[in-house]
């Protein structure tokens, strides 16, 4: 069973199993580790997960991960034990090395598109920052996060599927979510408890709804309450990671 | 015949012959463009070039390339002309569609190693900007470019092999190049006539000099004198693009 505690600056190393199993280490309220996890839940590959620390990283972790990056999945089975880091080259590593139940287009062209497609959702993530992780917003930083957004309602609706992978679950939809799993706790960390318009984005709402009934996500998702309990933390400069875990485990 | 200037705010939209063949629209000195004229090049696939001001885009480029992003590859011959862009997306697809000549490894870890190599080019990226750009760059610039450069000379011992792709050019080595062929412009452009250290940077220097001899680079490189020159234009304020032709078709 995974340690459900972060790994942090002074904690001993800890021994893994060399079990050839895949090691995925993450934080656990990052949404780049999130996106490896949900590819791995979805490809039902099995892994250990061990917790980091993001602001005080444990001295040993460069010796797992030896660009100290987060996420990071280290290829037990392989000769040398290499690590691969970068949540998309991660991502499609695993779509490439275990095909069942593939998530990207075998057409070069549609794989592509949803390349850049997830390229585009930058300017969202960016747009969304200060408003989950600054006490004091500026202004107009609801206005550019919602205008930012636009470019995915009408993607939805150019496509004309209700997930951005078609009639399933794709590679642009796992990329993407675990940024729309955070915005449901502007509800709570802003004061006039916002919500996305329901008409402005009636079909990025409803595949919020279908997202959540996937098993890969719920196997993963956090609390909107969760979320924004650790984002109150981090605003106040010291993000606790652990708020995650009922409880920790010593 | 391609076109040999950049068209700006005000050019006349061209009539491009709607030949089936791909289109690709660049800016002459942009290193991520290069990155897609190489792979096209390298690959023999027949495009036209159609160039682009960046600092004066043109009223009708949007409707090329909707984001109004460069590189971008319209796909002429494909329903709905569709145009991709981010210069890493359109290598990968270019590889894949074309598959004569594969510059990725096709084994998917390698593939990923050699996407985090290409990732790992940023940090010089960044470094060497100043020095290349500003006139006036800050004392410590220069062993910051040097430092960050480090990762390739280790890395190619590591690999132990004259290109990065092995004993054949691959796509990292193609990736990367375009930044590479601009160093030489730093003896023009620092007061110092700068080169880079023939000891520290002893595998660099002969793996630039194997690049250098290859047909796709020797077919789209400019001299570092012609770097230079666009540099002080830039440097100044007023980027030139058109000094890369040496007679400018009105």
């Amino acid at each position: 069973m995974d340690v459900l505690k972060h790994f942090k600056k002074g904690s001993p190393k800890p021994e893994l199993p060399n079990d050839g199993v895949l090691r995925l280490f993450l934080m656990r309220f990052c949404p780049y580790s999130q996106r490896a996890s949900l590819v791995l839940a979805a490809k039902h590959i099995p892994h250990h997960k061990i917790y980091i620390d993001l602001s005080e990283k444990p001295e040993w972790y460069t010796d797992f991960s030896p660009l100290g990056k987060v996420p990071a999945v280290q290829l037990t089975a392989v000769s040398g034990q290499p690590t691969i880091v970068e949540s998309l080259v991660i991502a499609e590593y695993l779509d490439e090395q275990y095909p069942v139940h593939q998530l990207f287009p075998a057409d070069p062209l549609r794989k592509a598109q949803d390349k850049i497609l997830i390229e585009r959702l930058t300017p969202t993530i960016k747009a969304v920052y200060p408003l989950l992780f600054t006490i004091d917003p500026p202004e107009d930083a609801l206005p550019k996060f919602e205008n930012a957004l636009d470019v995915f309602e009408v993607e939805l609706t150019k496509r004309g599927t209700p997930y951005f992978g078609g009639t399933q679950i794709g590679m642009v939809d796992y990329m993407i979510w675990p940024w729309f799993e955070r915005f449901p706790a502007l509800k709570h960390v802003l004061p006039e408890r916002y919500e996305l318009d329901k008409t402005r984005f009636a079909k990025l709402l409803n595949w919020t709804d279908l997202m959540a009934n996937d098993e890969a996500i719920k196997e993963i998702a956090l609390d909107s309450q969760v979320h924004a309990q650790f984002m109150v933390t981090r605003q106040a400069g010291a993000p606790n990671y652990d708020v995650a875990f009922p409880v920790t485990v010593d």
